[in-house]
């Protein structure tokens, strides 16, 4: 899509701000630059918006849509602005509508096990929340302390609980949408099942704020196993813990909550960050295996006969931690590696790839091979039970420059060597602006022009959230 | 859309059956009979194709879409014609292109824990293979041993197990479709998660044909519980079974393989039938629960929990079918209730309603009310745990015209109700050509459209699957 978009003049400005009750708007360049970039690293992923919107209402986004189609002002929804790959970045400038403030738990309905939630809520919050009900809200990034369910939605967020529950689109029941303009329609409801029409709740979940705002989300709570229990397994090298994870799955009859993966590169980086450390940290990897059951005997059942095909198959010793306080510490190591990576190495590039899970050993060989050739240091972590393995470079080493040449070279051969192996660029994080370019290393022309169709079917004017997927 | 369409002329018909090797189609008017319609009763709701071609390859259907594209000729693909909203019938007459020769299990991937398969193949098939390795394929129409796998994908198939795995959809990880212009693309694939675009795979599933023609489907298989019960549960009326399902289903802190309804009607029905009986057949509804546990023990434990439950809430009985004889009867009798209708009625009406779980007492409440303000015999049954219902009427007194207009009334204040509840029109068997004039009662003007321009995005000229959703 070429669209071309207005200037926002000052007499458009005056109208525009004229919309937002209670001043909810910020022209501060300040404050502006904390909107113009997400969680990537890299100047390039940096751009300023003209003004940034804070709607309280529905009703609010709908006026603002209407207003912003008829004058052709790009809009760009963001929520807690800690996504990965650029996806709430206002390339074109323009409107920032940042969901911040549409932070409420409308219901819980505790009759349909539902939850009715705002776009800005804390993932958090909507887990505490099914918790005090003795349900599971199984959405679980490792942003959920800081990142929006809306969020989460936009980018069908993944995170530690996919391999047994699926990722954040799995939950979504329903959702209230603004389309670009300013018409509000309702996907789905809490309906367990649905095929009345087509299913646009989905084609929303993962749509990256390309194709209408998110306003109101429903989404599904399950019961809560009663008993839970991690193993930390710690393996002298990669190849070793790597090998044994399609095994496992395979082969164990049960589907765990939780199969993740940290290389000792990364447990050293998030040990030095937290100043603590797990046991044997001086080991290649160490796996998290998440065990739930409702039944504490079958639990250790279950966790013993895990725990011995680990040992079976190269783990080192097998710490079973079955208290919240050791669980807490395990959990935080590797949810801090994320914020680690950020906060030593300014510029960094963290990669999403996903393999089937059989490709996992191959797939990390390749890694491997293309951290040599390009000289790159590199740590690599994930979510190992999905296939989906956090490839992060780190520059240590290069002018920026030079960083960006061989990172790019590096991308290419890790896309071309995931593709091979029946993978893709993005698992969790999403295309955002940062993979936008290598699309087409993974989708064919025709799809690729599918999706500019759909976009257009949504957003005919192209005004919501430029520059992404489609364009 | 208002396409128009060619005719299939004697020269047009002889390039398309050139098209065709080994003679892979037939013009014979007793075939085309066959294929004019599916499992609705009416004869509204036949029409017949010109011309029924057999493919045996993707590459032979991209031909022919290439050569129907071109030509603007319809095509309505179609599985094993099993459907119940007239979803498979070419209302514009043209090509049917049934998909019953690509009927082969392509790989069974016990590494990756995925079965691919094209779309003829009997979904009871799938679930046989996955069992012989331990698995489960969780996708469980009541016409799984007739229907097709690719059919059950179009209508997003439910059945008896999505309270605990959800509907077809959920089961799908990869895609190849036949675009209307002849593309063939691939969605998805063996991966656990992917946000590497929009989500094409869901959009394809329930789009009932109208989008593409699907040639290959990857499904993903899950580990298979080693114990499973089923309570045959009796209750004196249905308000008591049915006051009761959500309460269990909140209450009960897991979540059964399946919760089925069946009134006092419906199991006379089938009993006549089958010409066999199942345990307090004069009861006013049955349930039947389903669990499923790797323990025998809790399997125990749980299962006397829930008979419990039922007995404090009205049941008159629990009985408790543990092994394989006992349950397939009793799954026998809850199966075959569509097949009893259709062969002891020439003229019914099999509807689909979905409503929160919470509002199934007060749905079924209206469709007593319904039934008796237009004297329409009526059965109900189906997925309970689902909010599900197969309220069915029966032609035991009306002439066909007084029929018909009897049912449309019933069936407009029954989706009134059904909406008002939060409910919508189908659940698991599709708008097809049945709902079509009732989408509207769900759908707002802003969602059809979109729908429209969706469709378009897919098929521009309008060819595949004309008359249906989107139309």
């Amino acid at each position: 899509m070429k669209a071309s978009y207005n200037r926002l003049t000052e007499a458009r400005m005056r109208e525009l701000q004229a919309l937002m009750a209670h001043r909810n708007f910020t022209v501060d360049p300040e404050r502006l630059n904390v909107y113009s970039h997400d969680e990537v690293s890299g100047e390039k992923y940096r751009f300023l918006p003209d003004i940034v919107l804070y709607p309280e209402t529905t009703e609010q986004i709908a006026e603002i849509m209407k207003w912003a189609s008829k004058n052709k002002i790009p809009v760009t929804p963001r929520g807690a602005g800690t996504g990965l790959s650029g996806g709430a970045v206002p390339v074109f400038s323009g409107i920032v509508l940042s969901l911040e403030r549409m932070n409420r738990i409308l219901e819980f309905d505790k009759e349909t096990l539902t939850i009715t939630v705002e776009p800005g809520v804390v993932t958090d919050e909507i887990q505490k929340a099914a918790k005090t009900a003795g349900l599971l809200y199984a959405g679980d990034p490792c942003s959920s302390d800081a990142s929006f369910i809306g969020g989460n939605v936009a980018e069908n967020a993944g995170g530690n609980k996919v391999i047994k529950y699926g990722a954040t689109g799995r939950h979504v029941m329903g959702l209230e949408v603004v389309l670009p303009d300013g018409n509000i329609v309702q996907f789905g409801g809490k309906r367990v099942k649905d095929v009345t029409g087509y299913d646009f709740v989905n084609l929303m979940v993962g749509s990256e704020g390309t194709l209408g705002i998110i306003t109101k989300i429903i989404l599904r709570l399950v019961p809560l196993s009663k008993y839970l229990v991690d193993l930390l397994v710690p393996f002298k090298d990669v190849e070793t813990a790597i090998a044994f994870v399609p095994k496992m799955i395979t082969q164990a009859k049960l589907l765990p909550a939780s199969i993740e993966f940290m290389d000792h590169a990364s447990l050293t980086l998030t040990g030095r960050f937290l100043n603590s450390k797990l046991p044997y940290a001086d080991a290649g990897a160490h796996l998290i295996i998440e065990l739930e059951e409702n039944d504490k005997e079958v639990l250790f059942d279950e966790y013993v006969r895990i725990g011995e095909m680990c040992l079976k198959n190269g783990a080192l010793e097998v710490f079973v931690a079955d208290n919240r306080n050791t669980r807490e510490k395990i959990w935080k190591a590797r949810k801090a590696i994320a914020e680690a990576v950020s906060s030593f190495y300014p510029e960094f590039c963290m990669e999403d790839i996903v393999v089937p899970i059989n490709r996992i050993p191959q797939i990390m060989e390749k890694v491997g091979a293309i951290s040599e050739r390009y000289q790159l240091e590199t740590i690599n972590f994930g979510h190992a039970g999905d296939g989906n393995i956090h490839v992060t470079f780190l520059n240590d080493r290069y002018t920026p420059e030079q960083w960006e040449k061989t990172v790019e070279k590096a991308l290419e051969d890790l896309y071309r060597e995931t593709v091979l192996l029946g993978g893709t660029l993005s698992g969790e994080h999403g295309i955002g602006l940062k993979r936008k370019k290598y699309l087409s290393a993974v989708l064919s022309p025709a799809v690729l022009e599918l999706t500019r169709r759909i976009k257009a079917a949504f957003d005919p004017t192209g005004i919501l959230n430029p520059g992404k997927i489609a364009d």
